[in-house]
């Protein structure tokens, strides 16, 4: 899984997170066992004051041993920054509805494009040992509230648009949680498909509608192994109270270890990263059912468990 | 599916619902298609007053065309009651905890198997045209709050028992929100291998740890067609506030209409039966994430679908 929180949940809150807060929580979490956080975002400050210490964030998140320290570019000059503050790994998203992409980045897919091709050349340039790893990531894949459901053959070209313009993967977001189990696995094979098995690895799920867990589950059934979510869900769901945004890691987690996948992580662990949120982002809603109810009575994590063959 | 709501969901919260606010959301529910709602339970009135006049309720279900009405049975006296009140189906549960059992039931093993054989006898006694459908249910299936983890020798025996009894059918129940998805596939698999695949079709599932749905999705995978849901989530969950207790009826209706498996209910009117609860049941909280989302934009609903072999 990646932690995407520091990023996705903070961009979607009003308070600013100290940049000291920031770094308790990724070392308590990476301390968890968690491989990978999505740390920030190179965007203009004024567009997101939350993220604006990404560049301090990612300096510190490096020192970290064997955590894979990921960054969302907007753009190329985003990509710039991320580069020089040494990001193991960009993405940037290219949103699948031309009118999304529009509104949220003020580019149409070919300009994306053409910000990609700019990412890869500067990528390239770095040397092969610090490379980072560059991922496009097909937003609104499921689903536009602007446009709604986006044609397979323009998510097949966009797709293939993003590996011939030098990424090293794509991946595939629910950016408004649409997405259903039947409809993840049908994504999954159709941009596999296009560019192949191995460039496709990764899914970013939402749970406006519930789903998210069992999205997951489809996802992993596909064979994809990196499924981000949020640390207590932050940041929530703006069309619906209550609801986390991203998946919750806890609860993610919690099903991957009781299905006998080893993720690394203690929960006891993760689950006591959320005192620093409670802290730190005093009335900043905390979702995740599995810190509230616990862990089962005699519950053996993966690494725990003897392998039984279905 | 199966809405529970009137059973599980209203035995789970002090308020009475009124029996003309419980005919009035029972009619509504079937108006929107559900095929199958669990009404009430033929337990003494002091015990569960809420369910007090359970036999009204199956009275005025019975007269819905097309609606097959389920009660919960505890023993051969409830069971003699639902008999002579018309119900279509009868559940007696079987917590596989045998110290569960003795606190929930005040009964052994063997009662409740002697209980279950006196109940086939009073239902082989029915005329085979009235002569209702009778299920034994595991219950606390996938762990219990007191015992942890029941051997799977001892699930293995207590199934065979319910099926020699002269059940019509063995039910799974995950009473403590302990299941995941692959503990599902693994205690279908185990209970079919007992006592045969058409015997087991259905599935009682919490959603304690948020992982509600993607246990429905592994069921479904593993081809049970009755999965236990609850309208709004009625009556919570003790262990974690704000989550729901049983699935969201219309979270799983959603999901399953979004993949494209026809389950013959209107989403829309099964939203507008909130409004039932919210009316009759002032400050119970109302869960689900999908009516306070709404429908995607270009939402199809299953029948509108084109089949699209995977």
């Amino acid at each position: 899984m990646s932690e995407v929180g520091p990023r996705d949940g903070l961009q979607s809150i009003s308070p600013i997170l100290p940049l000291e807060a920031k770094k308790a929580w990724i070392a308590a979490e990476a301390a968890a066992g968690v491989r990978e956080i999505e740390v920030g975002s190179f965007v203009p400050a004024k567009v997101l004051p939350q993220l604006a210490d990404t560049a301090e964030v990612v300096a510190f998140a490096r020192t970290i041993p064997g955590l894979t320290v990921a960054v969302l570019v907007p753009n190329a000059r985003g990509a710039a920054a991320a580069i020089e503050a040494g990001a193991h790994k960009l993405t940037l998203p290219l949103s699948v509805s031309e009118t999304h992409s529009l509104r949220n980045l003020r580019r149409t897919h070919d300009q994306v494009l053409a910000e990609a091709r700019e990412i890869a050349a500067m990528v390239a340039a770095v040397p092969q040992d610090s490379r980072p790893h560059f991922e496009g990531s097909l937003s609104t894949a499921f689903g536009c509230t602007l446009e709604g459901a986006i044609p397979d053959a323009q998510i097949a070209r966009l797709a293939e648009g993003l590996m011939a313009a030098g990424c090293d993967e794509v991946g595939i977001s629910d950016t408004t949680g649409y997405a259903d189990p039947a409809s993840v696995k049908r994504l999954i094979k159709l941009v596999r498909g296009v560019v192949g098995e191995e460039a496709v690895t990764g899914i970013h799920l939402h749970n406006t509608r519930g789903l998210g867990l069992a999205n997951a589950l489809a996802a992993l059934d596909s064979g994809l192994t990196t499924i981000d979510s949020s640390l207590a869900g932050l940041g929530g769901c703006p069309f619906a109270p209550g609801a986390s945004g991203n998946i919750v890691t806890e609860d993610l987690v919690f099903m991957l270890e009781a299905m006998g996948l080893r993720t690394g992580i203690d929960l006891e662990k993760l689950n006591a990263v959320r005192d620093i949120l409670a802290k730190e982002l005093p009335g900043e809603p905390l979702y995740g059912f599995t810190p509230d109810a616990g862990l089962p009575l005699g519950f053996r994590p993966a690494h725990e468990q003897k392998l039984e063959v279905a």
